[in-house]
């Protein structure tokens, strides 16, 4: 008899952002990207694309640096948040339950074996669109007011890891991730890869970090319905001065149509389509890309440019 | 504590479709559609899309009717299989095990409250790509001819039923299903009910039959990438004399962008594409849409043509 | 030998439209449609696509009534023009010299049989994009700043008129159109006339007024870069609560994919893309469709809506 | 008073390629391309996309080499031919009358100064689609069977040249065209040149050879309705192996959307689509591109690969 599949966590939830230039980043998400402000505490600006069903699904904090500062993860029901926890404490992980913020209750924090820190909850902040945020089509959590890229929904979060393989081993124990892809050096080094809690084709992946710092990001993704959205995203930028480093061009890994820029900080963000493509199967079989296959390039054959392999924030030392 | 939302049932594996023109429907969804054949055993033609992971998710069989033979989901584990299993002979509706067929192994048969027949299975078989059919990217299931329509994978069934209320109570018990969004008429009734087991939006759909048939069949859909692929796919419907019944629009309900054909036996088939949009929410709230609402067409305001509200297979007597 | 092809025309320049309602009519062309104000004279606001590369290709004009001022085409030189001018003159349809306005020189005015105004210039005011409106490549007219629409560029007018057959004699004559495309009823009277002074497939099109109202407007369209950005144009719509009429959909006549909308004050506006259809040939032969051709609806199946036909500004009396 | 355009050529007619592979070139056009064969004469095979309206606009001869055979434009009528033939003749340039093939009528040839040959004729045959190949929609030139990349239309051609400079005077004496924009290098030297006769913003494009060699070819271009299409196209060609050399990406030059591939005898071939963009201003000023400006790379910051500056047929010695 199969082994049965884990549905403790029910998705990726938010990503907190550091800034050092808070306020041009904050006219990027807003202005370019096409996110919503949902609320303000602190030195977080909560912010929100026009089908994120939460609060908020990125906590921009101004700071001293740039990076990611935590990244949520919401649980199936409150056993099953509580059955992750005990998991977690069970592995040494731990860090502790927080209160919350703005946007969801009380939340266990854990650290990832690069240091990355991570939390899960089940007590969410609905987001209720006040009269000039509701949508004509009652099935949508905001109005979509066209700004910008306009993304539709939070995608995933990509982080740089001096141990793949050791991240591998964690995610699946941790949150009952599955592996869904991974590229395996000739050396039998890990050097990327993509998991997944639920029928998305990945919602996290980690990279190898080529530099010796810990707990670095590389970049966060919004979904957009049509590639189309993304080809008229890339135009938006040249006009808007945005750094574009590379795209639109179709992964090989995932098959997803992508675009990269920085933000303002020079935190990258991707703006992504998935197409129809889902992972429906519940045992679905690891998919291990060797050396040789990657240096084929992306899909079309668009060589990986250096600065993917060697851009992360916050910059290394 | 919140109630545990039930992930016992992975996805919608295939439907069995009753063809009276076995030769004609055939070249339809081979050359029109884009399915590719992966078995042929008795009077059934087994057809599979080019990244659908399973054998077959169209089961086509030749007839002296139209409509649905049965439909088929797949468990998300063997224990899973056994605990719906054991639900379903709860509730009385269990017809018993069958042995499997080309596509999957011993599946289990129960009937819902319209007599449309069911089966789960856990035990299935993943489609292997012969030399021709191997697809240039290893995360694909085959090869994608772009052959007309080249449909990605199934996506979802629409059944009529006469009593969608009772459906709406049925589903959930026998499959785990939620129920994201229904219509309630001003009378009470329920006028159609959208189910998921998983993130999609829905697989299955029930609508009110206005003529007093029973177990009749409404459209199946597959799902393409892009929206402009449905755009393509009316040209190639129009140059090959196929009958497009309405589309492309896209739907107030689930927003899904759409377009229905009839296949040459009379059984509707759907085209679509839902963006990136997908239900994450582990408690989501049914959305429901009244009357009123209703009758102000699809999204953009096409009126719901007469034919989609009486059109089913097999014809009414 | 043939005939030589007239190329005096260049293209379609602008069109004046009257408003009743000034302000929202203003604020539907530009944060709806995603026009840029290039200037204000007594009543009227010029308005352009980012890529017209004249001062403006709509003069909105405050008025007590809807409905359209006048129509301007640029002429291929200043020889050019005088020959047109020679001709019109001949034909006994010419108004005069006007002094032009904003947007060019002196401009010739006449009227078709049907009494719409009509001028013909070739002095033209070449927009220069200030500062904040320069784009990021040089042979692009204007920044595409991606607000609303982002239409790109006008493309055609239609107008009603009480005598489609005696505007297709006329037009070949004053301005060198060809007829590209036609409607023949069975009674022999033209319904609809398409006409081209390019490569465009048409850029002003002629059908039946079914009031007896003279020198009344059908719609003016702006050309977007995919159908895509129609189908987006259209969830725009949507949320701003702009009255969609038709589409989206593609034509049979000329196959353009199309959207139609009322603004505000109630004159028809569509957003339209032809794909990389063009009228390359010389000697084009018109096509004709018949009554029961057209009566097939538009090219993928969709009714032609009664208001399509009756609906024209101003309202009939 | 301004100069008069000249509208005698009405537009770039067809090209003629040379293959040393004939039996995989033809397999490429027609079932990866989707070109149909209109007819066989000799050693060529006559080919046509599914809009364009003359018998063929791609002749491939079988050779012993690969590269261009010549270039055809259909003149606007049989007087504007006789213009441009004695233009022609006055420069030096002519060859003089052949009688014309399966496609057209008597052709007058001529040579640039590079040495390509060149032929201008008006009398052509017009494709008249056989019972198999007529089009749904009767403003279509043939059907659209949607077999592979299904391009529309003949788009242009690209040639390289040792002088640039010297075509740049050469083409619009010859043709009439105009030079819509260029590359000039900070040494003075012309870098690449773009030509147009008609509304499309070129038909023809010179860039400079880095080798010595005379009357290469550096790719033909045909246009297909949506960008989509293009990123579809892309994954037909690695599906089935076809060299893809860069894109899908846009051009910062005329911001044309582009894909270019090799088909199996060397020839490079771009599929690409313009948007609504055309060039309506009769007195359009070219645009000029400095070395500086073209060291950014496409619109979206692709770098431009090594061969697309390296590459032509047949390859220098």
């Amino acid at each position: 008899m199969s082994a049965e599949p884990c549905f403790d966590i029910a998705h990726l939830g938010h990503v907190e952002l550091f800034t050092n230039k808070p306020q041009e980043s904050l006219d990027f998400f807003v202005n370019i990207f096409g996110l919503t402000e949902s609320g303000r505490a602190g030195d977080s600006v909560y912010l929100r694309a026009w089908d994120d069903y939460e609060f908020h699904t990125l906590k921009l904090t101004a700071s001293n640096t740039t990076g990611v500062g935590h990244i949520g993860y919401r649980a199936a029901s409150e056993a099953a948040l509580l059955r992750r926890v005990a998991g977690i404490e069970g592995m040494g992980a731990g860090i502790g339950w927080v209160e919350g913020d703005l946007g969801h209750g009380r939340a266990y924090r854990f650290r990832d074996p690069d240091n990355h820190v991570f939390e899960i909850y089940f007590d969410t902040n609905k987001y209720v669109a006040p009269e000039g945020e509701r949508p004509a089509l009652k099935n949508q959590a905001q109005r979509n007011h066209g700004r910008g890229c306009a993304v539709r929904r939070i995608d995933h979060v990509n982080l740089l890891a001096q141990d793949v393989a050791a991240i591998r081993d964690f995610m699946p124990k941790a949150l009952g991730s599955r592996v869904t892809e991974q590229i395996v050096l000739d050396s039998g080094e890990v050097g990327g890869c993509w998991f997944t809690v639920n029928n998305k084709s990945y919602d996290i992946a980690y990279t190898r970090d080529h530099t010796p710092a810990q707990a670095r990001f590389h970049h966060v993704t919004y979904a957009v319905d049509q590639r189309e959205h993304i080809l008229e995203a890339a135009d938006l930028f040249l006009e808007n001065g945005v750094f574009i480093e590379t795209g639109p061009h179709k992964h090989a890994v995932q098959q997803t149509f992508f675009l990269y820029v920085y933000e303002p900080a020079g935190n990258r963000v991707e703006i992504a389509n998935a197409g129809a493509r889902l992972i429906l199967d519940p045992d679905w079989q690891t998919v291990t890309w060797t050396e040789t296959e990657r240096k084929k390039g992306q899909a079309w054959g668009l060589k990986t440019i250096e600065s993917f392999h060697m851009h992360g924030t916050p910059p290394a030392a």
